[in-house]
């Protein structure tokens, strides 16, 4: 069993496939083996990439791979659909353009679906990124597709987060990146030969400079034709440069290593819950009523509260 | 406070709009509220309306409110933002083009955000469709921008569901209807003019074919020029008139109920452990221990769940 782990550690491929598999599944081997590589963990450079579909970010993170590559570091890239519960083929297709790195042992590529359960994929996705910094990658690449709430927690445990966007999209996605300028410290407005390119330029670095000017950045750049990417790459390597220096754990990482402690516990007491719950005579009928508009939804869940003992933690 | 009740039951606009902010903000007279007009709801036909971004829904539900009003019913319609925290322009803009509707009393139209807080939403929405209900609209249509699994828990409380797709939509995006062709009851292939639709068409109804044959339909239709607009109205009555004969709460009812209480519950009872685990000594020393990677975050959390005490029912 520790042998997996050790050879997560070597950086075999096998192994950190099988050790990503098996975080996912959860299977009996899962604890000793996250135990043994957890302390070898936070070497990596933890790089998230999202924004609406259709921005190009998937060809923008085969540049990154390719850029890193040049420079002889390890990349792992690992890429995350929330919202398809079956890996779809555009997945598959996205996947065939990395194919030029497939033959590079110094790159590591990985796909994942949510099968419906978000909190797990998150889970998965934290336990997949540790063991792909483990294995000794210098980069760790988290693309996700889509920009939703599982996205945003996922995105949410990189160092840094860049956030792709391109002119001419809908109204409605465009509303929607509201939700990604928390979340970004780089923006790049991609496909930047389309008109409206500036435009977009100008309308994030001004929301930003109202918000919060530290460290968030706005550039643009083509990933087709390569154009603007240099000034991605420095702009990186600045953000990484400053995550490095922060070697004493910040009330940030503290903050996230406390949500997911919240989020394991809560998961647990949950399905607790829910098992208690679905076999209980007085839930049933109190969904019977309810569905009969004999009780509102409220005032059954009051019901329910009150048999439950108030929470005690151990002092 | 139960006057507001009454003038909701009595279909007052300005009590509707009340009750609905008082339900979302689940003020002080919200639970006795809700236990006034929770009997008079269950008579509205209420179509949830959702679909990847960009493929004409609002213009769809435009001319489903015309169609519905030129038959003398009554149509609330309530549009949700899941991924907006903040209430972009894009939907109002998307709202002025039903400013149409704005002078007809005959029509209420609601635009609901979700400030971050995607189950604080899922249950707003489902108060707000009641109180529309409740007020005597024959029709409740739920829009929801996007199709993350946010719009998935919104959509579900609906009577129906129809999703809205188009032709030439990106790899990315239509990678996602997968996740639609679970929830939807009626596929509508919008913009029918653009190339691709009947090849989209085709292919949806080859995989609904394969998969759930009963009640799920595909159309093709374009909310622009009116094409297919009768035959979607048909489809609609229909699955309206299936709805109406289901007087017995069924299994796929009783389910919906028991999700929404046990989602009540949970909620209070994560609420608790959380405000419990912040105030805990044991839990900050376990946080830092596992930024200091002495300790993995699994490991940890079994430790915090050794202390809480199993949760116990009252029989």
């Amino acid at each position: 069993l520790d042998d997996l782990g050790r050879r997560v550690l070597r950086g075999e491929r096998t192994a950190v496939s099988r050790a990503i598999s098996s975080l996912e599944n959860r299977d009996e081997q899962s604890s000793a083996l996250l135990s043994e590589i957890y302390p070898h963990t936070g070497r990596a450079f933890v790089l998230g990439v999202t924004g609406p579909p259709g921005t190009g970010k998937s060809s923008l993170v085969d540049r990154l791979v390719s850029a890193y590559r040049s420079r002889g570091r390890k990349v792992g890239v690992l890429a995350v659909d929330p919202s398809s519960p079956v890996s779809g083929g555009a997945i598959l297709g996205d996947r065939v353009r990395m194919l030029e790195h497939a033959l590079d042992a110094g790159v590591y590529i990985r796909s994942m679906a949510s099968r419906g359960d978000e909190g797990g994929l998150s889970d998965a996705a934290q336990n997949a990124i540790r063991v792909l910094d483990a294995a000794g990658n210098d980069v760790v690449i988290v693309e996700t597709v889509g920009i939703g709430q599982a996205e945003v927690q996922i995105v949410k445990v990189a160092d840094a987060v860049l956030v792709v966007l391109m002119p001419e999209l809908g109204d409605e996605i465009q509303a929607n990146k509201a939700g990604l300028l928390e979340i970004g410290d780089i923006f790049l407005v991609n496909k930047s030969d389309l008109p409206g390119a500036d435009k977009l330029l100008y309308n994030i670095a001004s929301v930003l400079s109202r918000k919060d000017g530290w460290r968030q950045k706005v550039l643009k750049a083509s990933a087709k034709t390569g154009e603007g990417l240099g000034e991605l790459l420095r702009c990186l390597d600045e953000v990484e440069a400053l995550s490095k220096t922060q070697n004493e754990p910040d009330a940030r990482k503290l903050g996230k290593i406390s949500d997911e402690l919240l989020d394991s516990v809560s998961s647990v007491v949950l399905a607790r819950l829910r098992s208690e719950l679905e076999s209980d005579q007085e839930f049933r009928r109190l969904v019977e009523k309810v569905a009969r508009r004999e009780l509102d939804p409220d005032a059954a869940a009051r019901k329910l509260l009150d048999r439950l003992p108030q929470l005690r933690w151990e002092k």
